[in-house]
């Protein structure tokens, strides 16, 4: 009943098993173990294509870790002004990239939009000593809104970050579910489509606490151990973060759990968008819901025990987040919409 | 048989099955859920006092972020030569703190002594602009030679530290292995000899990933958790890293895994030292034992399927590095020891 | 004929002679001469207050050092969105506070308003780690838009600024044409109205290379002479900058300048108010003039000799900006608006 | 009478005439004036191939802005312990490489040995993430000990330098009493000799705040202009900076100034050596001058005017430094070596 955030799940069983299965015997360190090295085929298989990948523990190291090979100190990332990266990572980016400038673009629905992007880029002054020097474009997939950039969008800002001379970076903490919307291959939905580097995610979506950078061009990646050891991301026994990630890919764990997520809030949304007095903020196109709900429903829901937040709390009528994941009780969804009925349509 | 290091172990089985427990039901993330809560007390109690406690990762997270509140950028951090920050942390101090300077004192047996320091610090420029400014002095306990900080060897660099209005952090990844050698209380062993903020190392002695910064002033934190997300260290699903803390202090588990592994180390020198041709380069008082061997040796104990680092290559004889740890074998020391043996002793 | 801005203008004459004056006999250096031991008690009766004064050569140097002691690396700073520190010093503030972040706000006539602030700073998420922290609010006086914040808009910002616990820093590289405008002390002018340090400019106004940052908490400088060492900006032959700032002192010469070049602007702005087919961007309360003009009327200028940047290219209409200067030539003012008449006002 | 620094010294006429010259009409501001032009062509005349020159104000600028440019954030600079980036510039170096590590290394008379350097690189740990990566070594000539680097040792660092793939800087703060006395062309002391970039001193030469950096490859200069920019050492009014470097080249007056600098010193050494009881410390090979002398001789120099400081205090005999500058009077060198015989030698 915690529709709070998909992190505040715990461990998804096959997760859980792989970590108690790798507990034995002992394993180099620093990831020269066979579970880390695995890592590299793995992804590079999955993607179709030679990739470099570092695993890490938070999505906030991936994407700043990403971004701080992508930009110099004095360069400026372009990305929508509700991304994590912005709001939500106490300025993790600036201090990894030693100070670049995190330049926000407004977009609906959490996207921002090509042409957007391509007017900003034009005036950004590039080869001027004066201002800040345009190095990447960061967008996240699926958004923060719950919606998901479709492979044309994709391509379309890819196509402006490069004719600028940009790198392309995903923050993909919602990658599985966005994937499992877009019905393509990981490859499609990333380097085919212009992406240059992907902060790829597990935590919220059944890991522990596993994320992992993924470079395209792994030439890129040539700092990037440097920089995990030195901002200590480099796990000792990173065996266990590896082991996570190798279990998330089994099986396509990953995008079962990300289906069935994205299930649950399509039928939340459904259930919620047919009674009247309810409306949809954006469309609902991975496992996060926007939705707007009289006051007087968000309070039966929190005194009937759901757990959600508030999003932007208004008068009579706040917009509230919530949010599906791999475990998500189906009763649960039922219970909350029924609730909601309960309060609004008079019998 | 793998003496390379302490992290080349799995999990103690009471944390492993501390982290099954834990994957139940929903938690508030990042830090707002009951076993990071609790975890305030309980080291508050362990430590006699109110203690502010940040659990991290790894043990160059746990170093930096407690650095990083005691030295402005322009500061200077006083630390012996084979610390790990200074030579095993690629840089992380100086990242965190935005380009503090390591400052190195030579030492025997891994410990800066409270007479050079001060001597240091009295030709530092203290007040003079063109010079970083001394802010903090970093010891290691259990040191990097796998010797001991004696308290009064603690409570004379204190002073010397205080005198000079630095601070004191002592990097404790083998703070267990040191504190079971004093045999004194975790109060008496730091802040009660002057230490005003620990690194709880418990990685190395049977956690997964697990550390804590220790604040004893807890007024001295009021950035770090600012500085821990920051920095990509605040996990989301936070509990199972305090679940892993929560165990290791459960039952004195930390204090016996402890004083396992310095018996192994024990045992393992004590037999390596009644050897002719055998020679330990520092007394073993905690769990790595430095002993110079034959090449000859080396050779054969490789053969026999041991694991160990040459610390110092030279010609005929080489300085090696042993560690024991939580789950080392008796059977294995025993080996080492026969295997030794039987290279050198005539029959 | 130059208007492109006020520093393309050289030095004022009484600032050269005293250059010329200060080349004599050996000074100690770094800042321990003389010179610059006066410019304390100077600054100090000057703004009826005991301040402390940091002399540098440039305006970004200024900023970025008082920003620094402001905010730390997790802060924010609060500024307007074409302020100079956010747009011109290719991420200095960035640099100099170690990762800070610069949070825009938009308002008319390069003007933040309190209200807006306000409003910003209830939703900052003071207290949240997941949020960059406020920690300080710059605003420019002059403004980028040569336009001059009241006093009374200087106090009510300073208010907002106060109740959340924030500083307030004042960009003032045109400080002088601001003072000149408003007509009062410096005092109150700066901390009287709430300003908590002052980047005060000569430069513009016929210094060579010269600012200083003014700190009317004089502890809260603690910082700033570590800071400007380790940042190169500690001139060894100091006195040379101090000379400048006290010749820029002596006789109201800064104001003198200021004054002239704000009547300059005036007549100027009175010139081309008047003619039918021009109009004025902003009020001009400074030494700026932003002004519509014609492109026909655009190139009879640039062939005419006269130097200015169009600031926003149009179609037809582009608005262009004119600075005038302590050494602008009235013949030169007269000629700018019968140039433009010429073009516009068919006899 | 002042031998404490040459940087005590005021302005060469020669460079002060040309500021007074220079200030006529006016000029494109940031470097864009012809002056400032001009310098690139001139530095590339005078080194006998195409450099990049950025002027600034300091020689803790010129150092840092070089060596961030060299060193990534995670990388070691290897320098002489006593090197002036490594003592005296609060961490500048640190602070804008972004926290960039200085290795120290030994040596006699300020120098460091190539034999040394390369014994540090063979064990600097090249490729492991958990050690900070060799990126530049930094040497000074002059030396802070007064003494010469010769071509043969520039040569045999260099060789050492670029066989590790590090850049080679130098701090040639007192570069033009070096090259007089190596008797050589400048390009013959720098890039012919393996020297990748030069931090160019004027200042304590007889400028008032002027220094180059000069980039013998200027491909590595790439990011220098937006470096400079974001340091605020981009002067506005640039030409009053580049019209001191024009001055100090011209008609050879950097080297006609070091020439008699240097003849000082050894008229100041000669005449000390051949009293007894006055040791020199250090071969005198450009205008510093360490000698030991006996506290009663060191009162009565104080008590006569001149003015020195003690490098090395010592109970009855001191280390004392002597520097003699462009301006030094002969006169002040007879009246010092006076006062000392008159101490020592009994008629």
């Amino acid at each position: 009943m915690n529709f709070s955030s998909d992190n505040v799940t715990g461990v998804a069983p096959e997760i859980m098993a792989a970590l108690v299965a790798t507990n034995q015997d002992a394993a180099t360190p620093y990831g020269e173990d066979r579970a880390t090295q695995r890592l590299q085929d793995r992804f590079s298989e999955l993607f179709e294509n030679e990739v470099a990948v570092f695993p890490v523990v938070t999505g906030s190291a991936a994407n700043s870790l990403a971004l701080s090979v992508l930009t110099p100190p004095f360069g400026a990332i372009y990305c929508h002004e509700v991304s994590h990266i912005n709001l939500d990572e106490c300025g993790a980016p600036e201090f990894y990239t030693g100070g670049a400038k995190l330049v926000t673009l407004k977009g609906e629905a959490g996207k921002i939009s090509s042409a957007d992007l391509a007017k900003q880029l034009a005036t950004a002054g590039t080869g001027v000593v004066h201002r800040v020097q345009p190095a990447a474009v960061s967008i996240t997939q699926a958004t923060e809104a719950g919606t998901v950039y479709s492979l044309d969008e994709v391509r379309a800002i890819a196509q402006v970050t490069h004719s600028h001379n940009l790198k392309l970076h995903v923050d993909g903490a919602r990658f599985a579910n966005a994937l499992v919307t877009l019905g393509c291959t990981p490859a499609e939905a990333t380097w085919k489509a212009g992406v240059d580097v992907l902060s790829f995610g597990a935590t919220k979506n059944g890991a522990m606490a596993a994320e992992a950078v993924i470079f395209f061009e792994p030439e890129l990646a040539a700092s990037l151990g440097y920089r995990r050891k030195r901002s200590g991301h480099l796990l000792s026994k990173m065996r266990f973060l590896s082991a996570q990630l190798e279990a998330y890919l089994q099986d396509d764990l990953w995008l079962k759990n990300g289906a069935f997520a994205n299930l649950m809030a399509d039928r939340l949304a459904t259930g919620l968008a047919a009674i009247p007095g309810v409306e949809l903020r954006y469309p609902v196109q991975a496992n996060e819901i926007f939705v707007y709900l009289p006051e007087t429903v968000i309070t039966e829901l929190f005194a009937s025990g759901f757990k959600f937040y508030r999003w932007e709390p208004g008068g009579d009528i706040s917009l509230v987040r919530l949010v599906t994941a791999f475990n998500t009780q189906p009763d649960a969804i039922a219970a909350f919409v029924e609730t909601v009925k309960s309060c609004l349509i008079i019998p």
